[in-house]
């Protein structure tokens, strides 16, 4: 009886009855609630697509803990709660004003010739009709925030260890407010791009790119921190926690279920189960390829296996097959992983060369990356390799341009980058006026 | 064919066969196992209703883990060892409790005028009718379990770094067992708040706010760490790891996703799918405005971006939300946040003047945030006003004051308070001999 | 109707339609994608086994991270890179090669007697007939890849301190893609212990106990880490970092949702409802009565509540109700886990008597409490116990066998063990040249 009394007390049917009423109702035969109005099979499909796109925006919400653990675990210690400050800001002005402006821009009705999109503040809460396939607005705009979080926070670890936090956060509203949205109506929107025939199943390109070549964007615009690259070594800056950084890439890994499987956005019915199974082994392989090629070529290149590079290649790989896991066979979902692997390496290596300091390798991970996710569509996917190579050309560009015309903004209003003193100090002294670890001086 | 080996294997149908035929069976058609009988779709609601309620259970259950992050990352590195103890004590021992007595009290038959539950030990096996909205009463369990872990655990950040384990120990055995029983039996049993119409959908009051005044109780009959008020600071206690606090924050907001979206206990058909919807929503934004408004907080108050005030704002947002996340709009979502993190805030400022030491501010985050979740309940939920004070009201005026009595007991049987030189050389070494980290002495 | 526009666009009903069209058919009337094909009940419930069996495998592979926060958390600070780094390595190269060669061995059709099963290589991507338990092949082995790399990964922690990379990259390969595989097939693909009545459930036996005996024999041959049983103490070796290896737990605890619910492998019906959760409440129960006796024969035996022991009491009452948590009851489930709480602290002991150096107690919590596991199978479960003794001394036997001569070859290879100096120094430098923990020099 106890479920009874509260599924009944929770169900939202009984909210049109006179709370006075509830004391009866309460004991009331225990068909009541549910026998008023039997359940369709399109009701149940319903509830299904809505269900699993709710946990897979869980799953993916999940990824910022996974960001906030590479960025810092891959820093200095004296920039933790700096990272960790950006991480979860980053979640919550992104689902903010995503909900003001954002949402509305990205899936509004097309105008300026589907340059971006129009479509008012905030969100529905209406119910659509319980068909198959139909989503409720709540959770569709709660898996596109989320999403739009993630492109804003891959900035957060490329840009660590000097940027003031007050410009940061007008970068991460802006990113999520404006530049996100358009480059992501151009695809998912329905814009010009989706119009061409280009191909972004889960967002190689329409969110990695977009954060790793704004990410890019704001390292040039920032300069390299104090003693990168002088000196003997080109890294002085020891990472502060390597069990956190690989804690980050399994937490991130694990989020990509509900990234890369939740974009199928539809989950009743064979054909949208099928579609799930093969996305999420593809992710899985490629993962795995992504994991094994970067270890591979880091221990090749140093003599030894080298964990930030293998790490990396983790994210690479599930990067690389964002944009095709829905298109690609198992074999091809293996290769994308590999060459993504290496690729992650190699783009490491050429930032270092060029003196560009992303301090966590966010451009080759979701930046180069996600070019090659956007390749391979084309090369494997069986999607036409022109639009493909439009459009991991014009999204890139679209973020970069946009981020480096932003941070210069930032710049000239004097908020971007920290004094050489209160870098050196860290920016959690500096910038939040507490450090991060206390450890030392009270072990046992 | 090994799918339907598998399939045939693990599927309970095939229990009552005798093993030996086994073998032949495994080669048996395909179809054999399921065709047997067909699915009604209410078989497929029931399927999905209980379904969801597990892995809903599932997130709560991992708050545990953000919980003991929270803690330990916000206190002195000398005690995590403790706080780790605590907490998976609780888990533990919160569910072999509630299991033995708390889930009948709570909602079992109801007894003396409404004041408890009495339902026998244990937890049925037996199968409901599989018709939508119907629970299986160990998922039901289950749940409930988990819910009332939360509540105990909520004061072991609290009473850090001064109190026994075995004082601890005494206090979540009868939290769990009996005060939260008790009181949660008053709303979600049936008893006399829900019966006066007084609303609280997942628990601000019935589960955060028996938390968060059974910590104030323990802190003032505890009284504060050493140091804590003496001297020219009142804080010379740094926290030990912010990177830990900030991943458990992080993780307590996906658990949040169990918690309030969960408390629906229904899920199939188009009415519980929405209801979902707009509770996952508001669960987000709440936490968002929360976040944020704490950050605005203290970077006025303080003139720089805090990050314990900024964590504390996503829980204090999450805690007011959640009695009310399906009974308002997105709007009133964002409003009830924002309140609830300025009142975080607020609240820890207010017991540090008044000298009370909550080492993590628990009574601010989950009792003062759970008060205005019932308060807010009727502001905005559109719940009679009247009921919602009482409730809010009752249901912390009874946690206070059975958990001061209880700590007033454990302090009379000489096991609530740590001897100075134990409280000196932290709980890690004192009470469980060992110290949680040794990494400094080893580093490269 | 962006919905709609995303709901197409992912939906693969649309990929046979030639790209250049999709502009016009995003502005369809928006019940074409779906109302082509009424959905069945049987699609229904297949994608509700489907569905639940992905997000089964996605909590099992959070797993791997939370072995790589017990591990690193129970060892010193200087294997720290390496622990992570075999993690990571453990899924990827686990994934990879159960996807080249494993999968086939453990699922094929039956050859040599019920000895080892021949499938070829990789994983049909053709979908099944849609009906209720039928599984999607990629799903199918997606989860029980996961399950691979869980076992390979149990060995991990036990070898820590004193393990060549290398040697440790053979092992890992050869486990996953073949000595798991074979003795999985014993069982779950329908070998000889099937055959004669075995019982083992989600693998107390199949996964664990392969993973504990392997741990076994590799301690054996690779001889204690330098210092852990001379001088005065018998564990010189202090833990890294105890709030992680609790966190580690936690994880663990969490994704064994994944294991023991998943392995159910259908669940649309009431029947399978029904079995899940049965299976989830006595997991959680037998989960806390490991914690709680564990931490009882702690404190019993040394005079204070011991964290290492309770953890890992956890983990045993996990590991024993693995194989049986379909078959018996709740109470049987707190007595099975109780059990298993006393049998790690009392299997910890022994191998510490042996002067055996299992850095995390690995045998005794998968080996030792999975052979407990398939032996309750037999007491409370209502199997043949002649068939689970069998069973639970066969694949230990296997495991020990095979792993022991592995580990031998490894050492006639040159590549088992690294020098004294590379152990003094850590593996983190030696092996990998970085350390993991740059935090004490740059704290405030």
């Amino acid at each position: 009886m106890s479920t009874l009394v509260r599924a009944m007390k929770h169900n939202t049917k009984l909210r049109a009855i006179p709370i006075a009423f509830l004391g009866l109702i309460v004991f009331a035969p225990s068909a009541f609630a549910q026998d008023a109005a039997p359940l369709s099979v399109d009701e149940i499909a319903y509830s299904i697509d809505n269900l699993i796109l709710f946990l897979s925006a869980v799953l993916v919400l999940f990824m910022q803990a996974g960001f906030a653990m590479v960025e810092s675990g891959f820093n200095s210690a004296k920039n933790t709660v700096n990272i960790m400050f950006k991480n979860i800001i980053d979640l919550a002005s992104g689902v903010f004003f995503y909900f003001l402006i954002g949402y509305g821009l990205m899936y509004g009705s097309s105008v300026l010739g589907g340059f971006l999109g129009f479509g008012g503040l905030g969100v529905s809460a209406e119910s659509p009709d319980a068909v198959a396939g139909n989503l409720h607005p709540q959770v569709d705009f709660l898996f596109q925030a989320v999403f739009a979080a993630t492109a804003a926070t891959i900035v957060s670890g490329a840009v660590a260890g000097r940027m003031k936090i007050s410009g940061y956060l007008i970068y991460s509203i802006v990113l999520t407010a404006i530049i996100y949205p358009i480059s992501g109506f151009w695809k998912w929107g329905g814009g010009w791009l989706d119009q061409m025939g280009f191909y972004d199943f889960a967002g190689s390109l329409v969110v990695h790119a977009v954060g790793g070549f704004a990410a890019l964007a704001a390292v040039i615009v920032l300069g390299p921190r104090i003693g990168r690259f002088g000196g003997s070594s080109t890294n002085p800056l020891p990472p502060s926690n390597m069990a956190m950084a690989a804690l980050g890439v399994f937490i991130l890994w694990v989020g990509w279920y509900g990234f890369n499987p939740g974009s199928q956005l539809a989950f009743a019915g064979a054909v949208n189960a099928d579609a799930v199974m093969l996305i999420a082994t593809n992710t899985t392989l490629a993962a795995a390829t992504g994991t094994l090629f970067a270890m591979l070529y880091g221990w090749v290149k140093t003599g030894k296996p080298n964990l930030s590079y293998t790490l990396n290649g983790a994210l690479g790989g599930l990067v690389g097959i964002t944009a095709n896991c829905d298109s690609v066979n198992n074999i091809e979902g293996l290769i994308i992983g590999a060459v993504a692997g290496v690729l992650v390496c190699v783009g490491m290596e050429l930032l270092e060369n060029l003196k560009i300091d992303d301090a966590v390798g966010a451009w080759s991970v979701h930046g180069l990356c996600g070019i090659w996710g956007g390749i391979a569509t084309g090369i494997f996917g069986g999607h036409p390799l022109v639009a493909q190579i439009v459009g991991s050309i014009a999204i890139p560009v679209w973020a970069f341009v946009t981020a480096f015309v932003l941070f210069k903004v930032i710049k000239a209003l004097g908020v971007l980058r920290v004094s050489p003193e209160e870098e050196q100090a860290g920016l959690d002294l500096s910038e939040h006026g507490v450090g991060a670890y206390h450890i030392a001086g009270e072990e046992a």
